[in-house]
């Protein structure tokens, strides 16, 4: 786990990192403090604006930052970082500061006051875009307003939460491009 | 390409076939036509009731069908597949009988009129469960009623779209169970 050199990346185009599914790191900020939490149930909505539909659980620590500041990263962690991915999971931010407990490395964010997390592939910032379904759903949607992606490698080993404590781990990539009409890539 | 032999699959836990972001056919049925749609926007957003959120492009003949009947089958396709996948997502139902075109096979559904696809390793059985999102976000939220799983393999090797008509293809499956706290599973 080191911290990746980053360039920024277009937002209309971070399909490329959570439409395959990957478990994400939400980091979050209020009043002076930070939290991370692992998340698996979330999708793209739409390419312009780029938002994002999250459900967040209400029992979470999180749930009331991200509620209270509007705002959060969505950090795209690889395979070498998957015992801290199951850890963070499996503790509270009421207990430990997360960053501090799994030597992660807090990075400022450009449009948002919660950190980017250093070690992850890719960082998304979010503001809350409607928040109209968080009472009736849990269901957060953001709006991607700028984004980070490491230089390498091309393809990142994510992770995919499956339940029950398994994982499926990013395999190798194929390319159907000269099979799609153009207008439906 | 051949039918899988299914069994029934309890419905709060589909997430193991759906949290790890597979690309999707999704089949309707809507006064006596049928039709598939390739979907990759699509969250898992509760255990019980088991609920599905997924974006439903509007200009896909599939949204009026399923706005309509307010019912579909999530159909999780493994990369034998892959050609067929991309090739439904490049056409539309108002040209070609899909099922017909792609020599699929429509079986009969236990509680919604849509048609499961027997060639994929699992079927959802779905109904509207809110539809107020659809107008402002093009956002489903279905209940899934009913589920059917391919007996084997047991780790399919699912496709997850990347954009661009790139897929990633799932690779191994490693188990962390032993880390988790029982509840957080």
């Amino acid at each position: 786990m080191s911290v990746r050199r980053k360039r920024d990346y277009p937002v209309a185009e971070i399909r490329r990192y959570l439409e395959p599914g990957p478990v994400v790191l939400v980091s979050s900020a209020w009043r002076g403090r930070t939290n991370i939490m692992t998340m698996g149930w979330h999708m793209v909505a739409e390419f312009v604006p780029s938002l994002v539909a999250c459900y967040v659980w209400d029992a979470n620590l999180s749930f009331g930052m991200i509620r209270k500041s509007r705002e959060c990263v969505i950090n795209v962690p690889t395979v070498d970082m998957l015992d801290t991915v199951v850890d963070i999971g499996n503790c509270s931010g009421r207990d430990v500061d997360k960053f501090a407990a799994f030597g992660l490395t807090p990075q400022p964010a450009r449009k948002v006051a919660a950190p980017l997390i250093g070690e992850c592939h890719a960082s998304l910032e979010c503001r809350l875009h409607d928040g109209r379904w968080i009472d009736r759903h849990s269901i957060f949607v953001f709006e991607v307003v700028a984004a980070h992606v490491a230089l390498r490698p091309k393809h990142p080993r994510t992770v995919h939460y499956m339940g029950d404590g398994e994982f499926m781990v990013a395999g190798g990539v194929v390319s159907r491009r000269s099979r799609f009409r153009p207008d439906r890539l």
